[in-house]
């Protein structure tokens, strides 16, 4: 877990508010017993100098969307909606020209209580999916299965765990805004959710979801703390996932890589064009990739996906020592059965734990110890923001030329 | 599917609110993001010709029961309740002589989030199970067990099939009241209820139930869509349940049959009373007959239930295009168990889906294509009336008599 | 069954409000269609003459506790907290001195809507223990694991149980606060959670928990009654979880035994001292052992935990011809983890109930059949009360020497 510590400090720094008292409210507190349903914040409030922004909290009504908490963020260029009931989620973000997130056949922000994890054989996660980006984990994350476990009699049983895990289904326990009352004023929305139970683990998520004044971009700054006395295995996948105006025939996907290999044989058959996409296609099946990417010397990678045009993008930088493994989604069937891929990176690829264990990706927090990853996401409007995340995945390649693996990995 | 497209003109048709701008009210929207608690209507605002109706809206509190809607209709002279939380099924219908419905075990009006499908082998479904009509669907309905389906990776998987699906714990998406301005001033509630997932069924419930002022009869006109690009098999099965005061020892089920043929061999050894019904019997355990019913030459079969005396009673009219198979389910134990029969209309009878595909009782739909079902309640208040059903339905069986098959189906 | 309907006139005798009309008021109700979210009564304003007590009803928010309600008593030097939410488990107890209750890993007081009782190879219900008072039943408890039922079609099918069975995840459907306006103004907290689904229990738990002014005990009163009209299993342990101050290093486990029975080999290998407590310790596997008490000549039995000066302590007395079997289950793991004891009378132990009933250890309800089970609970808070405790233990257990049993029974 060491490349894991190693960022604690300078995260734990980035968190500071920098001088003068900052903003705070409090809009849910299982503390404070507190839960805001209506609740609204405008710039000109707070910083005079820089009045364009705002903060609106609803909540949903109908259907399965009925109590479902949304915290929309609007920083004067770009918006984001968090969803505090789903795990401090990002249903979507976007500028007036490039909209983050996707078209999913789900069309209501699901609550959890309507959720049945269990469901299809594991698969029950996918009736609330339709997040930008949904968090899989902590517990675990990826293909449903059977995995093992301790059990309170401290004998090895067994449990079915269901596709990418609880954390997107688990309501946040406590919600705060934060700004920042000096430039570039930062507007900070953070959560805490907690994965607890009795005999099983004690893992809690402290995210910070934050942007500037203006900006194009977002930062999401997690960690993960294991709050047990016994050490903890856990998992975190970043699912991003992007449909139309930046997916269509033609998009490509970018990234510095070191190693691709196919999920499947699927995969494998269509691995020479892994970062291409098609249109809309009747009748296709995901194709999943497994890469490895590299970073540059500050340990940071940067991966995108652009449209065929070359003149909207979005891009993703973070460092692989905290997030070493990224997965490639894609999955483009016609747009009503949800034509999307998913950028995703985590602390291994998405096979059921069991096999990912096995394969030596299931890192382990000790008691008290803490996972940090940060994720800075940028929306690239033209071409040469777009040729900017070009040259610099270019750049980041020329460290080595990526090598495409055949076969998928032996798993089971 | 061409025997349902038949009739989507005619039921569009239906549809219409024939000349003036008719008053409506949203009651629940997720697209206005709008869910009223309380909410009361009486004639005399809207149609002051027709004064004596009125609807109330009204949130149910306490128990299992909290947070469930619940919209009562009185016309005047018959009242029934539909609820949304539960998949616009109706609670109960009635006059002041004849009420529909039954007494279940459960005894409030479960909210989705306390089922647990998965409970009890499958069975979960039985813990809300106290409507008078409930819909079992719409991906599949019937008795719990494996079936197959195609899984993201585009492989053959199995899945649990719960009894009777999942539409019944589904919340209305959007709740209407509609009510025409002209005689006969007819009062709609309508309903979408979303049966979607990513990876799985996009199909949706358009419900319209409505009734005249002063009238014994309510209108259920249902449309089934499937909003996905893939073709998606479905069923609908109209599960109408009667106890007491029009089921009773020596109460008798009309219905002109073609033919009749039992469930399992429980069933098959009382099949020649199949039609006539015991007191509360100690230890009864079901009896399920599957029933071809005949229709008139307007497409349309006529079914009831009537009590000993032969002066109250109900009947259920529709197509059987729409609707061809059906299902009497004869549930006699004492009163405290549930004493209960089902006269159930559907598209299939009530094996599990993968018994039923194999015997080429599940229908697909196209993309975008739409499934109809529409019946006609009536509640019969004297002799005069339920001597009408009777000639009714012995005039439709005149075409043939009855066939019997002693022996149940080979199932597996 | 005769044991247990020996004392109920004895105890609807207790439930009289002897003389003058209580004050009664009804803070949830399915059949009133009630439900208060704050509500508060001070003694001053019922019994002048008695006035430092209070009850507040709150509803609880934030993450999983969304909308619980909790309702404190305070007797003015006694504080517990009821959640009718949660079948009217009760949260914690306590003095200035003593606290009854532990400090799980559970934080929240989970509302029913997120446990999903199947999870974790039917250990979900462990998501939200963290109750000083939680009853497991009331058609199963103990370990998961499968069973047999009967199911709708008279077959005997199987099922899985989960821990500890439903009733602890059941709202309460009918909520009153009683308090008699004689001395000694006894208050009483009145709840009905019913566990019914249609071919299945049909069975009611009513429990009055109540205390007086400035008293250090409570007591519980509860009724289980089959509604049905066919004989019915039921199971009911009372989970009384106890942590620090009480338990600690050197605390002690004191009742009078006929019969000490080792639940497993692990626990049957520190058999010798089941009834003492080590500090809390990295890696502590639980420890479960199954006593059969013995009883004075009024029926009742008395057990107890006092803390290792023997200055703090808890008393419960209860009849063991209603909970004839004791569990004491031993956990004491670091901290963090959940430093624990359970001391549980029931009318079982906590085998799946498939052992237990080849074990003869299941009752069955007739229709319409009661089993009552009344606990009073009593904090010890100086040298003379525990001692006064160890002595009455001492006096019941002079019937007999205890017997140690160093085997685990034959189960499966």
């Amino acid at each position: 877990m060491k490349y894991y510590t190693a960022l604690l400090l300078l995260a734990l720094g980035s968190l500071d508010t920098q001088g003068a008292e900052p903003y705070r409210i409090t809009l849910t507190s299982t503390t404070k017993n507190l839960h805001l349903e209506h609740w609204s914040l405008s710039g000109s409030e707070i910083t005079p100098d820089s009045p364009n922004w705002s903060i609106t909290k609803q909540t949903l009504h109908g259907g399965k969307q009925e109590g479902v908490d949304l915290i929309t963020v609007d920083n004067g260029l770009m918006t984001f909606s968090i969803i505090p009931t789903r795990g401090m989620g990002i249903l979507r973000a976007g500028t007036e020209e490039v909209s983050l997130g996707w078209d999913s056949p789900v069309k209501e922000v699901v609550h959890p209580q309507f959720i049945r994890l269990e469901d299809r054989g594991g698969l029950g996660w996918l009736e609330g999916f339709n997040e930008w980006m949904v968090r899989c984990g902590l517990e675990s994350n990826g293909h449903p299965g059977t995995d093992r476990f301790i059990n309170n009699v401290g004998e090895e049983a067994t449990m079915d765990l269901t596709l990418h895990g609880k954390i997107a289904n688990i309501p946040a326990s406590e919600v705060e805004v934060i700004i920042d009352r000096q430039a570039p004023y930062r507007i900070r929305i953070r959560g805490r959710v907690d994965e607890r139970m009795f005999y099983g683990p004690k893992l809690e998520l402290m995210t910070e979801i934050s942007t500037t004044p203006e900006s194009a971009s977002l930062r999401i700054q997690d960690t993960i703390t294991n709050r047990g006395d016994d050490p903890q295995e856990f998992q975190i996948l970043y699912h991003a996932n992007y449909g139309p105006p930046l997916l269509e025939q033609g998009a490509r996907f970018l990234a510095p890589v070191s190693q691709v290999l196919p999920f499947n044989d699927h995969a494998a058959a269509a691995i020479d064009t892994y970062a291409q996409y098609a249109g809309p296609t009747v009748g296709f099946t995901e194709q999943v990739y497994c890469i490895t990417p590299l970073a540059g010397r500050d340990g940071r990678t940067l991966i995108g996906l652009v449209n065929r045009a070359g003149n909207k993008g979005v891009s993703m930088r973070y460092a692989t020592s905290q997030l070493p493994y990224l997965t490639l989604w894609k999955n483009t069937p016609s747009l009503g059965e949800g034509y999307v891929t998913g950028l995703e990176p985590g602390t291994n690829f998405p096979n059921n734990r069991r096999i990912e264990r096995k394969l030596g990706r299931v890192p382990t927090l000790a008691a008290g110890e803490q996972h940090h990853a940060s994720l800075e996401i940028t929306i690239l409007s033209n071409h040469h923001e777009v040729r900017g995340l070009e040259e610099e995945v270019s750049a980041l390649q020329r460290q080595q030329p990526p090598v495409l693996i055949r076969k998928p990995e032996a798993k089971d």
